[in-house]
């Protein structure tokens, strides 16, 4: 590697600046051989064949949306029609918010970095599960944020653990900038904070002026069992909402938005016209497009439908073919299993051998703000792959593991 | 105003995000009778025919990209194909670039943000042309640098003004991150570094190690004169170059790109991932099914003439019913007429008046980092509206300067 001849100039936040060891594995995965149980894609046959429909519409004029050019610059603050549609949905959750306190975002990931420009100085402190969603992780890190983690148990965020936490954050004179939470179908974790804590955690927070980012990408990912109601639905003071359509439509689309009270929307927005202007208004028209079509909830049933099934799948391969001390907790929606593994193999080490075996998972280090946790642990995505994809590769995965675990034992012994 | 409940949280940074004077013309704009000569638009007419073959080319699996799904996630470093195509495109202006090199962003805007992120601590100074394009200062001033101008005239960019300059910022013991310049057709001023001076710019930058931005976004709308070479096909050190197909294909799908020498480009993706996973796959492949398509050239020339007849209706306009004094300089290309009007006028507070009348411009401030230069000037855009909005539009406004200046007269005597 030569030197690089720039590295004096770099501001020191690009110091922070590291890549997802998901995104690094995207090259691997363009092999064929390789089944992934990586990344987060869904399954877009499902709505493929709406796409060219909506897009034939949006550019005769006929999308949902009346009057602005998909093919020009947009305003900053999104396609008026999006955001209208967006309220619908979120209504479908019991959330009230007005179009005014919306700003669509290049998926939700958009959304976590303007929060970090925004919000974090360097030194700031930002609070999270762990493990915590990673794309999350790097934009706040980005930021030069110190991240804490608060303990999470079956039931999401233990809300005497955020007392702590918060009361010994006091001790050290500082504060917290926000907490972050994916309450619902935490990603890796699977994880959904219970209705019972959710007005707990809103009152622990609202007492010690604790901002909440609510990060919600799965509710409409629900498979089974009784939905539990978004933490913006019981409350709009001290909530900043995430949304996206890249688990109800198309990741490739790149909407999602953000739901915030008015004076954080205004200074989100101004970030996002010096980010990248606007979102491209045709996507967003072609999604307009597609909510209002009436298509959504049957599509959503089908994918409800797809994924259950998968994720039996995956569930019942995991019994058949890891070692019994694999553990994972049967998430009821979402589109991962998070799966811990005894303490002697490291997840991270294993996976160049799983590549050659031709399997691909996201090692669980990638999802802690300290880089020594999460070594036992790892992620399988059961949303992309079909039933024969994870059958077979759970299979392989299993005999990786099986032989790691043998091999590490056999040197113990 | 109520009290902003959350402005104890907002990072240091915030306090110099401002908004852009033209986005915040955007919604002034929407009402039908008033024409609008600001904003930065292109005629997506000329286009808009060939998107339906090319998104149904996509959707098909018959684009220029083969493999990879346009609805799912793409990769964070873009398209191979498209990334591709843009070297050939490139290669039209003389410049050599590999695919590795080049990172595609939505839009050149989020190169520039990206840009601001990965190497601009607080304090940081930069180096610009006064005016300067808006977009560029927002994202840079966004990360709290002190820009500092460098002198200007018809031939662009001032050698030993630059040479001044940088004496001057070594005599403060500082350095400059780098300089940012817009040298072919420059947004506002039109103007473009003439082919002499730009080995003497490439010269002094290289003595002076100071990395130079070049955004180049309006080289292929050139309606007459010679093409003056990239400074990228000049030298591939020491500069990092923007694109966008804003100006060739449609600002809407939001497609620009980096090419940067390797270290830089790497940290630019670091930090693309963390600000929103991956550019649309989706408009990324329609915009390389378009590269791919053989029209490119052809629409090109359509550009150029409708452009130019505009061009030249408003420079007409200008005189017709502008006073006298009102100056401007014939730009060869790109989408805008600089025009500086009499010291008595103040176009920021004519503005008002301006859009009673039913015309909009962008006041010469927006481009400034000081706001207390540009107030006599302003920018006028040719390529959105049509012949005869333009008439009209350069009609109303001629009257309302006329009046303005009058007025101005009347009190001074």
């Amino acid at each position: 590697m030569p030197t690089d001849p720039y590295r004096d100039l770099y501001a020191l936040r690009a110091a922070g600046m590291t890549g997802s060891e998901i995104r690094a594995l995207f090259s691997v995965l363009e092999r064929p051989e390789v089944i992934s149980l990586a990344g987060g894609n869904t399954d877009t046959d499902i709505v493929a064949h709406r796409i060219a429909d909506c897009v034939a519409a949006v550019l005769s004029g006929k999308g949902a949306t009346s009057g602005g050019d998909p093919l020009g610059y947009g305003m900053s603050d999104g396609v008026p029609a999006l955001r209208a549609l967006l309220c619908d949905l979120m209504a479908l959750q019991g959330i009230e918010a007005a179009p005014h306190q919306i700003l669509p975002t290049d998926g939700a990931q958009q959304a976590l970095e303007l929060i970090g420009k925004i919000f974090c100085d360097p030194g700031d402190l930002v609070l999270t599960e762990a493990p915590s969603y990673v794309g999350a992780l790097q934009a706040f890190q980005s930021y030069q944020v110190e991240m804490r983690s608060v303990a999470t148990d079956g039931e999401g965020l233990v809300p005497q653990a955020l007392e702590e936490s918060l009361a010994q954050i006091a001790s050290e004179g500082r504060r917290a900038k926000f907490i972050y939470l994916v309450p619902t179908f935490a990603n890796p974790s699977g994880i959904t904070l219970s209705a019972a804590r959710r007005p707990q955690i809103i009152d622990i927070c609202r007492r010690n002026n604790l901002l909440i980012i609510e990060d919600d990408p799965y509710a409409y990912v629900r498979f089974e069992g009784e939905s539990v109601p978004a933490l913006r639905s019981l409350t709009d003071e001290g909530i900043i909402y995430l949304g996206t359509l890249s688990k109800v439509f198309s990741p490739g689309m790149r909407v999602g938005w953000v739901l915030a009270p008015e004076p954080v929307r205004e200074r989100l927005l101004l970030a996002k016209e010096a980010a990248d202007l606007c979102s491209s208004p045709f996507t967003q028209m072609v999604a307009a497009t597609y909510l209002a079509s009436g298509h959504v909830d049957e599509d959503l049933q089908i994918v409800r439908k797809v994924y259950r099934e998968r994720r039996d799948t995956m569930a019942d391969a995991l019994d058949a073919y890891f070692p019994r001390e694999a553990r994972t907790r049967l998430p009821e929606g979402g589109l991962f299993l998070w799966v811990t593994l005894p303490d002697v193999l490291d997840t991270k080490a294993m996976l160049g051998r799983a590549l050659e075996e031709g399997i691909a998972y996201v090692p669980g280090t990638a999802f802690y703000p300290r880089k020594s946790d999460g070594l036992h642990a790892l992620r399988l995505n059961f949303s992309y792959p079909s039933v024969e994809q994870i059958e077979e590769g759970m299979r392989r995965l299993g005999a990786v593991v099986t032989d790691e675990l043998e091999l590490s034992r056999s040197l113990e012994a």
